[in-house]
């Protein structure tokens, strides 16, 4: 690599600056940086979680930045760790997945990881590599260096032994296995959100016992999720995930709060810095959030999808969100007869996941058929009929009883 | 095997009552022993520590009781777990031996163990032949199966853990190989002292789990040692050890106090119980323990070594210990000059291991040049004097500055 040190150190306070929570240790960090190697930058995942959404996207972005720069991204697959499963911040011991599933994981994975960073400025590496051939004797030197107490002193380890809740030893080995990773790929940085600390730190501590230079750790923010309260996670349902449809991904953004509009717009896009500044202004005066929040939208579809896409999806969301008015092209219901059971028909069409989410969104009032809300579960419908769940969920009913058996 | 009940059951109080501290679980062991089926006896032994004492023969005698009536001993040479180091009881985490050290130190174990335990009836297991192919994959089925808190209860660990001394993750995986060595050589019983009483159970915790009869727990007494105050250990130096020559093994059981010595014919002699009954009365009564003492320490030498090594080690004993005589055959220690250095003189001859422990002896007035006691290091000896060091250790000088130059 040639060294262009105006170049480097524009980018540096790019890189540095925006989208970072943490980075241990920043003075070393800057220094290789301003060296001109170039750097192998780790990033780990768990097949356990395929989906990528916009939260993991923060660390992505970085990484691609790096890339950008010329330095070269490590991805581990962590097929052995997943087995065992990440206890960070878990408050219970998990099920092991099947080698199968962490395969076929992956696989997904990789496809929405690929949609940020530059598959040709990344070396692919699974942990299978080394651990398939990791012995006992390689297990006993490499839990002799470190301690049970260093691994209790872990917030949520201790929190879970405190509280009387197990800890399957396995769950120990987790963090040595993710710090082992840095050593076998001679990581010089690695990534990831502010939770993954404490094993970020383990393997700076491996890497120095066994004569490696010890990696820098850069920790990207957690992004607060579409409720505006917790952080971005699949389970708590306040995702947007990279590989969701435009109209979808572009419905979500437009439903987040107000106040997390600027938060995205520094995390997930590339706006310069300059016209962020100019929309805290607006946003502090008269402008209408919602125009700001339409073009936060359209970039991130723009950069997921495209820019034709993101200019559908706006369309899309005008005429059925903000008109009311049916999308041109919706699912099919099959009723089996003109007074069918509302809660199986929604069921049927895959409008929702369950008999149970049926019934509580329509006691929410969430369900209309023809504009008219949902009370009790036998209605009566005609052909053409349009159902339609919260804002975004709509179906038109057919009455045909040999199709509606079928689904 | 044939079954014969009145055999059986007179063997099975013998079995079940003397030499017994305690048995988990009582009742399915006596229905094992009377089911005539061949029982696999499991001794594990840890190569770090290859001398035998007779604390540990209460164990082993135990097992060639066993092996009278017709079970299998399996010997286990611990020489994957003794590279970590058995936790048990140990206050702090130990250093690791070289395969080397610990194979060298199985054949000492091994010559030893065999004076008690019948070897054409044992079958000798390396844990080398499962641990050697041990996969990670291995490593973290058995690690899920327990969890810190269930290891950290253990006393040792515990009282180490709040005293924040360290503990090694390693030693965490101690236990769950020796319980993973029952259930690969099909454990009916395992044998040990009661310190060992955690692992054992884990064993049978773990060959339930795997489908496997839970193992019986059999754990003999700890003996108390030469002090007549801590239980017998060579780290103590109150040991006896079967591997010592006649005439010290002798000197050392005459040593023992009176107390102990009705605990040591019942653990470690065959003499009847009607017998030792006897000897209980006549201790009570006017008896010389000194003489009860003695034959106790003609059985331990004649069990260990021969009969006539027990009554020539008796001879010595009453020659040089209780008159005071210079032994007939002696160790020459060979000096430079007429006034040599005595702590050099000492430990070239081997009758000290260091020059500080003659330095320690000759303080504590326990050397002596023909009948006067030591005092300073640099003194006159003449062609044929005696150096005698406690009531045990001698040696003739001879003036030989050559001699003394390769010594």
């Amino acid at each position: 690599m040639t060294i262009d040190r105006a170049l480097i150190e524009r980018d540096v306070s790019r890189l540095l600056k925006r989208g970072v929570a943490e980075i241990i240790v920043e003075e070393e960090m800057l220094e290789l940086l301003r060296s001109g190697r170039k750097l192998r930058l780790k990033e780990g995942f768990d097949p356990s979680f395929p989906d990528i959404h916009l939260g993991h996207m923060v660390a992505l972005r970085k990484l691609r930045q790096f890339q950008e720069m010329g330095h070269q991204v490590v991805l581990i697959v962590g097929d052995w760790t997943a087995q065992i499963g990440d206890p960070s911040g878990v408050s219970v011991t998990r099920p092991m997945l099947t080698a199968e599933q962490v395969r076929s994981n992956a696989e997904t994975y990789m496809q929405q990881f690929f949609k940020v960073v530059d598959r040709g400025m990344t070396e692919v590496r699974w942990q299978s590599e080394w651990y398939g051939k990791f012995t006992l004797a390689d297990v006993i030197q490499l839990t002799s260096k470190f301690t049970v107490a260093q691994m209790l002193a872990r917030e949520d380890f201790s929190a879970r032994y405190s509280a009387g809740r197990p800890i399957a030893i396995t769950e120990l080995l987790y963090p040595l296995l993710q710090a082992y990773d840095s050593v076998v790929v001679k990581s010089d940085v690695e990534f990831g959100g502010t939770d993954q600390k404490f094993n970020f730190l383990l393997g700076r501590e491996l890497q120095t016992m066994l004569g490696q230079r010890p990696q820098q750790c850069f920790m990207t923010p957690l992004l607060v999720g579409t409720d505006g309260k917790h952080k971005m996670s699949k389970s708590l349902g306040n995702y947007i995930g990279v590989a969701e449809p435009p109209d979808v991904m572009y419905g979500k953004v437009m439903s987040i709060p107000d106040e997390l509009v600027m938060q995205y717009f520094e995390l997930v896009t590339d706006l310069p810095e300059e016209e962020l500044e100019e929309f805290r202004q607006q946003l502090a005066g008269e402008a209408n959030p919602m125009n700001m929040k339409k073009r936060l939208a359209r970039e991130i579809v723009a950069q997921l999808h495209s820019k034709a896409d993101a200019v559908e999806a706006e369309a899309h969301f005008a005429r059925v969100v903000q008109r009311g008015e049916a999308p041109a092209d919706i699912p099919v219901a099959y009723a089996p007869s003109d007074t069918p059971d509302i809660r199986r028909l929604l069921k049927s069409c895959g409008m929702v996941g369950s008999i149970s989410e049926a019934v509580r969104l329509i006691n929410q009032g969430a369900v209309e058929i023809d504009g008219q809300k949902v009370i009790g579960y036998q209605l009566p419908v005609k052909e053409g009929s349009i159902v339609r769940v919260g804002k975004l969920r709509w179906c038109r009913v057919k009455i045909d009883p040999e199709k509606a058996e079928k689904a």
